[in-house]
């Protein structure tokens, strides 16, 4: 659905809010007035999106401040000449209203949805920072694993049909199935455009050209990127947040809470958890590049321990889950523990959280890859301003990603995983 | 969506046909008058419907006859207390539309669709026969094989991502995603009641005393039968038929033709493929039973034939589609023959054929025991009179399916499943 065809229905009255119209706009509207106090004509109103795609306003009124988050029609990053559906901020509300319900307290409070103005006004948090930018300063915090590991064994659990009534998971894959647009993005900037000589990419040159044209012909690693496209596209397990890297989560040394899920969408579990350790390798990796500023030795093994962390935490809440709230449909008690067969039932969630493992590790790998060669790439990386010193950090991301592609049904642990890391990190690039 | 929500809104002038009124009630209808005739008085209806759901009619007027089938807002084999959306026909009318265009010829002509009534006024296939029947009696068609083959590789490749615009597979996932209540028969009756005590199952007893008490305390079996529910329910590659077995196929010597996909949803490629196979397989061993009219040496010898050319005949259309009609977002031809590797396009198609083979198997499997175990038995069992003679068969289908359902990753080739049979079938089943 383009954008012409939503602005003739329900986006007829859409219009982008700036900083100077809003007051006046929302000046009447109760959920944000009693927020932050009524006198409209006293907001002091700063336009903060620093991401691709929407406007993202901070408000502060005498009593308090909120965000005014607003999808624009196009991509902001490339302008109009790439139109994207107003309904992703639809598609962001909902995926936000089950995270609160599925993992309370980890996303922010929303006080307002706007559906025509694709705007969504909620709880503004401070002073919390974006966890990437964090982890590029060097900061240890402290609780960022238990909270991300708990929040996707919770998300992804209680949105499957392990413990969802499955009418409400296949009503609610029907209302994701129309966020097409934003799933086209992922599919084509995460598995395919990264693989061959595609428009949009761009890589550090002329350092990586030569591991960029080893990798595109690479014939076990495009297959493996295309089945695991294959898996992201076919395989609705539950409701994902979709872009789940460090740039999705703020944080404060005692709070972290997960943001921007208007890529959501009803895919395999393995998703979210991959992309989101893949980005504190690729942390790991770009360490040495901020190192200027003091040893990152510490900030180092703590990454590592976060990645070994958050994938403990996260299977045993999940394990937790499978024993305490597995009411669905999938692997019924009645043909384990109700026949007095425990160890069925733990055979069963092996095989389930073997199955994540393998796919999280392909998933890992390709979001390394397109982090580098493709469109999107992460700060991490890219505010390393001595391209020498990027290029070799860049490299061992992208030899790791192409290991854990490729091998992913025969690697044994996360921290086999993080040891060869630590080996790519000593090693002398050429 | 339960009956009487369904009454409420786009159901409510629905009234059930009965030879009686078929003819005043649809006498006005031009694209029935120009087919069989236009005097409605003169009209011939006989009520046929032996399936377990619907209501279907032969109309026969004086040009010709046409078939009208009409969903029941209940099970009909069990009554009102079974309540079931006569959505379904929708379903059935969408799926037929869909098939139709994927493979031309393979599905009755349909000359009207009422969705208020849940009615559809289709082609009167004669002389053609219920498949199953066929076999019952011992017919060796020599069509079946290639029709059926091209047909599953034909609707299954041309409705998935390997072909289909992925946008339109999306929205038509979400309208098929409706289909929640013929789903949850196929989740809850093949995949979890024959493997538990339920409540609807029934066995050849006590012939089958010992076996079935074998099975439901079978840890990898159950495990194995769960696996693949999670499949079946969380893998929307393509459109299938749904209900894909031998009685959903009408026969002459010179025509193959399937009917009935009001199970159509987005699923696993391999489900349709596994319930064909393993309905063939269990109509070999079920003919000792039919032996009476004279040897059935030759029928064995073509039934495992079928299935080894419906398995070859799948596999080489499927290859030529991939290598021709390959147009989707996946596996495509920029990462692969446009960079002149064709090697790993076959690497990719062998990958995609090898997950086919695999979790086909565990479907046939499952599909041969919950046809003995659970409420939906079949024919080539059933009519067989002498019990002992009939358990002795259904042992033979229960050993195979749960060796197909717990070995399904090791197990290498068609031909081999069949000598397998073949020594089952020669074996004193004690």
């Amino acid at each position: 659905m383009g954008v012409m065809s939503e602005k003739m229905n329900s986006y007829q009255d859409f219009v982008a809010l700036s900083p100077d119209t809003l007051p006046s706009r929302l000046g009447g509207l109760a959920a944000l007035k009693d927020r932050i106090g009524g006198d409209a004509s006293a907001w002091s109103v700063r336009e903060v999106g620093d991401g691709n795609l929407n406007l993202v306003f901070i408000v502060q009124g005498s009593k308090g401040a909120a965000v005014v988050k607003q999808a624009l029609p196009y991509v902001r990053l490339v302008g109009e000449s790439w139109p994207l559906p107003l309904k992703r901020s639809f598609f962001e509300y909902h995926a936000l209203s089950r995270q609160s319900q599925r993992d309370p307290g980890m996303t922010p409070e929303i006080f307002h949805f706007d559906p025509g103005q694709a705007m969504i006004v909620m709880e503004f948090l401070s002073p919390h920072i974006i966890l990437r930018r964090a982890l590029i300063e060097g900061q240890e915090l402290p609780r960022i694993a238990k909270d991300l590991g708990l929040f996707l064994a919770r998300t992804l659990f209680r949105g499957s049909d392990l413990c969802l009534d499955t009418k409400l998971r296949k009503a609610d894959l029907a209302l994701f199935a129309d966020n097409v647009a934003l799933c086209d993005i992922t599919e084509s900037l995460v598995f395919s455009n990264p693989y061959f000589d595609a428009k949009l990419n761009r890589h550090t040159s002329p350092q990586l050209d030569g591991i960029v044209a080893q990798l595109r012909a690479d014939r076990d690693l495009k297959v493996a990127a295309q089945r695991l496209k294959h898996i992201f596209a076919a395989t609705p397990e539950t409701l994902l947040h979709g872009d789940f890297h460090t740039g999705s989560v703020m944080v404060t040394p005692g709070q972290t809470r997960v943001i921007d899920p208007e890529f959501a969408f009803y895919g395999p579990m393995a998703f979210d958890v991959g992309m989101l350790l893949a980005n504190f390798w690729m942390s790991y990796f770009s360490q040495t590049g901020h190192e200027a500023d003091g040893s990152r030795d510490s900030m180092r093994r703590y990454l590592l321990n976060v990645i070994a962390e958050i994938w403990a935490a996260f299977r045993a809440e999940f394990s937790r889950l499978w024993h305490g709230e597995r009411s669905g449909i999938l692997y019924q008690r009645a043909l384990f523990e109700d026949q007095g067969d425990m160890l069925a039932s733990e055979q069963a969630l092996d095989l389930v959280l073997q199955g994540i493992w393998i796919d999280m590790l392909g998933f890992a790998g390709v979001e390394m890859h397109r982090r580098i060669l493709g469109l999107a790439h992460n700060a991490d990386f890219e505010t390393i301003e001595n391209t020498d010193v990027r290029a070799r950090c860049e490299t061992k991301a992208l030899k790791l990603g192409r290991h854990l592609a490729v091998n992913r049904h025969r690697i044994h642990s996360v921290v086999e995983v993080n040891r060869l890391a630590e080996r790519l990190e000593k090693e002398i690039v050429t």
